[in-house]
């Protein structure tokens, strides 16, 4: 796997440059990867928490597929993409490609599909896991995602629609959000359709073009979108986007259309009843909402943030949605004589620790470690001691891990943020006292072993 | 990606099984992975929330690196292998090739060259995430597994090696485990090192399959293993592994020093010391404890279950270890001029649950959802009031989902395992009542509906 070099033909410099590189491999990630650090962690174990709290509460089942399918399986449902194949990693595997799952749905379905007659029917489940998308490379674009779905499958139930946009917002409100914070907007594919039907648009092509091209209205807005929507577009970047080809008349008409604000969709009616019934009001009608993908056939959601959102250069941004979602009937059915209509939330749980982590009054607390100074290792015993009556009360603490002297103590104790230090050397030890020191404001005190719960809780 | 068949040739009967084949994508997953379901995945929430409770209370700091990392980055260090690149999942991406992680420790290495100014030193870090090999297909041969990892690096302290032996100890007893149910077997890497040199094995190659045969002991015993330290040896498959190469009476002298029980390895001698301190006691001295990877230098441990474990087709198996690690003080400095001695451990979570899940008196009750009726959806409101009211209280519940009539219903209870199903129909909604039924027992009652809470308990 590793690179060859045939080094016959190099220069000595060069030669030595190729061993120095070869003695150390690059430390960078490729593209679209990155590493994720304590805090960002920890916020995210929060929404997953609260998140699996909410759906085991709403009867759903936990499952998890493994990262790899067939490609066959799932290949023809990839969003956003015209090939198939293009836009995920794959495979050769013996004599069939294999491919890392670019969503939770078309796995969802190969699952159905596999244990059709285990399952209950309709079948109510919940998955967390990562999902790959092969990107191009390039700032910005990230390459894997964690994604939280929850699916009704075998139902034609309009409640479950309902129920999805309920759970939601229970959940984002157990994250700390208020009312205020976040919308879902409800639209539904078939206001759509009948706009196509009317239109007299009906090539399989022309209507996906145009649908991708309606869900940027909220990034490029309308000026940019209606170019797809007609002729194509060229982006800054000089690439050339093919247009769906519509006239004026009906550009203008769609376009008038999904401004409005009435709604006469009868599945729309009937969800707003059943979300009057669950009490639930943070939603907004709001036909401009999309979802790319084709495979919608009804009623489709999508959840936003109302509040700033900054990216990584400190602009803030528009930050767009955290998760959506949507019925759609026919891709269950993929798979074989099933008719199985379903329906389905999925959240970007980064983007929405993203979000989270810059709300202004979002508080998360992730305590730092207690450290035990190390006077003479002969004395470890009497560290442990120490040692075991924090930890016993669950207090995050540690002996000095390393070999240095009582300076690289410190520096160790400052890097790790500790809010206190205890010094147990001969003399404290004899009178069976601790030190305790806060290194950031150089407070200290002196207490018996005895008290030292206490005492601590004055530094942690 | 879709595999192309050229149609011309074929008979018409073919012709039609290759349409059918083609509108049903495959239901199975490729070989080496599986789905897991709710029983499964809640226990393995409990095994992760139990770590990562300890590792906040020991003082580690939390880490996540991506699935993805340049293959010069991870390449050199694949265990079981002799080339590198065979067993990994690998990509061409743009001009480089990337690879999905086969370990949590390579990454580490490169994290903290990437990081080396900015992380505490020593770094104490632990990581929980899914790990892939490229195996060739087979029975039985997993192809990912989800790994726990804890680390010391940048410290020849040997308190850190000791107290990975102590908190993998504390993980398994919150587990649910007591001190019979498990081992931390330890040895040195030392006494394998003197022994290769009394004996002047010096070849890298000789060392390498030496240490990988003895690795198998417990699985081959000593039999099998002495034909793969001497000329080789062929498996039950037919398939031949090459041996060491090595002589009688070296075989012999190995043999005989891996059977003592004579700990004369000064730094077993001082972590032992260690345990004292920490009043642990339930290790093992064990030097046929070997660890099949080349890079460890002195201390390492193998953690064994001590009860009967059983396969899928419910025979009593020689389980092995669910984890272990060692010292490798030479491996992060494979990223430059790095002096970063480290040590570290792993548990495989799939195969601990897998364990965890048939210990006699392991308890785990995962609630199955109270399902409310439906006789009219116009009544909506009235059981969603039902429905609120046991979800405020964190009772498991749902209103029925489907479009189906009351025999469905209950067919979907049952599949559900619905502990209690509840009526409430014009009559009972007239009288502020519902029924309850207990669909196995057929045990049923009514109650008021401001006693639901208390009547209901009787049943879930």
């Amino acid at each position: 796997m590793e690179p060859k070099v045939d080094s016959s033909n190099l220069s000595p410099c060069t030669k030595k440059m190729e061993k120095e590189k070869k003695l150390k491999p690059p430390k960078e990630l490729p593209s679209g990867f990155e590493d994720r650090q304590e805090k960002e962690l920890l916020i995210r174990d929060f929404v997953i928490s609260n998140i699996k709290e909410v759906m085991i509460k709403y009867g759903f089942q936990y499952l998890e597929t493994p990262s790899f399918e067939y490609t066959e399986s799932i290949g023809k449902f990839l969003p956003d993409k015209d090939r198939p194949g293009e836009g995920v990693f794959s495979f050769k595997d013996e004599d069939k490609w294999i491919s890392l799952r670019y969503d939770l749905t078309a796995p969802l379905a190969r699952f159905v599909a596999k244990n059709f007659n285990e399952i209950p029917k309709p079948f109510k489940r919940y998955q967390l896991g990562t999902v790959w998308r092969n990107e191009k490379p390039g700032p910005g674009r990230y390459r894997e995602f964690l994604q939280f779905d929850a699916d009704y499958v075998g139902t034609k139930n309009l409640q479950a629609d309902a129920e999805l946009c309920v759970l939601i917002s229970e959940i984002l409100e157990k994250c700390g959000l208020d009312k205020v914070d976040y919308t879902v907007k409800i639209s539904s594919r078939k206001i759509t359709s009948k706009l196509f039907e009317k239109l007299k648009i009906n090539s399989k092509e022309q209507i996906s073009i145009t649908l991708r091209a309606l869900d940027k209205v909220d990034r490029l807005g309308w000026s940019e979108v209606k170019k797809l929507l007609g002729e194509g577009r060229k982006d800054k970047s000089g690439d050339y986007t093919k247009g769906a080809n519509l006239n004026n008349d009906q550009i203008k008409i769609i376009e008038t259309t999904l401004n409005s604000k009435n709604t006469d969709s009868e599945d729309l009616i009937e969800i707003i009843k059943i979300f009057e019934a669950y009490n639930f009001k943070n939603y907004k009608f709001d036909p401009s909402i999309i979802r790319g993908l084709e495979y919608y056939t009804g009623p489709i959601f999508e959840v936003n943030l109302n509040f700033d959102v900054k990216n990584l250069k400190g602009q803030t941004i528009q930050f767009g949605s955290i998760g959506g979602g949507g019925r759609y009937d026919k891709l269950v059915s993929n798979f074989g004589n099933l008719d199985f209509p379903a329906t389905g939330i999925s959240i970007g749980i980064d983007r929405l620790v993203f979000a989270l982590m810059q709300k202004k009054d979002f508080k998360f607390k992730a305590l730092k470690p207690v450290m035990i100074c190390v006077f003479d290792k002969n004395n470890t015993k009497k560290y442990v001691e120490i040692l075991n009556k924090l930890r016993s009360s669950n207090i995050r603490s540690e002996i000095y891990p390393g070999d240095g002297n009582l300076k690289k103590q410190m520096e160790y104790a400052n890097k790790i943020a500790s809010p206190c230090v205890i010094f147990y050397g001969d003399d404290e030890i004899k009178k069976e006292e601790v030190k305790l020191r806060n290194l950031k404001t150089g407070e200290e005190s002196s207490t018996k072993i005895e008290n030292l719960l206490n005492e601590i809780k004055k530094y942690i």
